[in-house]
């Protein structure tokens, strides 16, 4: 497979991903975490999805499109590995949905991070929470929903924090 | 529509429409142009769609994928305004299909280069060669093919030069 379709396949399965973790939710309270901001195109695709709540985005640092920039409140800058350690206070309740977008072209190291951020996520989240990943969450322990019709297993992760 | 749904939608219309010229093509003769290298996604595409042709790359500076990057023989660098009026010596023979993808933030100057690409791009290309843009190309005068099922008009744009 190209890197193009490639692509399309991961960007798609996002998608499908981040709708399905809407429908989960439903209206169980808690702010979204969006871990990578990237140029912000999933930011914008979460405002969309969740034009009620609040979403708080961990970057190391802001290289979005300028309309895609939350305010200096939801923007929370620096190592998310340090970061989110000090998060609930500023985010002043435990999440409903978490999207992590941190995979890089260095894959043992994308794991390495993926599992380092899901001990430091689990005091964010409310018991139900949806974690949507790009990496595999397993070493949390959190059941694995199935994801949505089309996305190949190891695509895209979801889970339901118990 | 969010920015995700708007890069899905441009990047399958690319994949689509690519995948439209090479059957356009056929077995005709002649290299193919990529204007823009960027993360080398598309080249690595091309090299799918087209095995046995050379593919001649166009970009001011490499920053792709270290697997994605063509030899120095088919790497051009340098603004592809100033590379393309002496292109012809180096791809040696004009081309059945150039694929052209330079758009960027700037719409204005996106639609000025994208003109001032077509009267550079006419000398290079064969009878019946394949244009495929993400920019309209109108003012070349060459006939629209008719887009993929799917793919709203102004998403992406295919020309049979005559």
């Amino acid at each position: 497979m190209s890197r193009l379709d490639s692509a399309i396949r991961r960007l798609a399965a996002q998608r499908d991903c981040l709708g399905m973790a809407a429908e989960l939710i439903g209206d169980m309270p808690g702010p979204i975490l969006e871990l990578g901001l990237g140029n912000g195109r999933t930011y914008d695709h979460l405002r969309t999805l969740f034009p009620g709540r609040e979403i708080f985005v961990f970057d190391r640092h802001v290289a979005a499109h300028p309309d895609c920039i939350p305010d200096d409140t939801h923007m929370i800058i620096g190592d998310v590995m340090q970061t989110l350690g000090s998060a609930l206070d500023r985010i002043g309740a435990r999440a409903a949905m978490v999207h992590s977008d941190i995979g890089s072209g260095d894959k043992p190291e994308s794991r390495r991070r993926a599992r380092a951020l899901t001990r430091l996520l689990g005091p964010l989240l409310v018991p139900g929470a949806i974690a949507v990943s790009d990496q595999d969450m397993a070493i949390a322990g959190w059941p694995e929903v199935a994801l949505p019709e089309g996305i190949a297993p190891g695509r895209y992760y979801v889970y339901r924090v118990p």
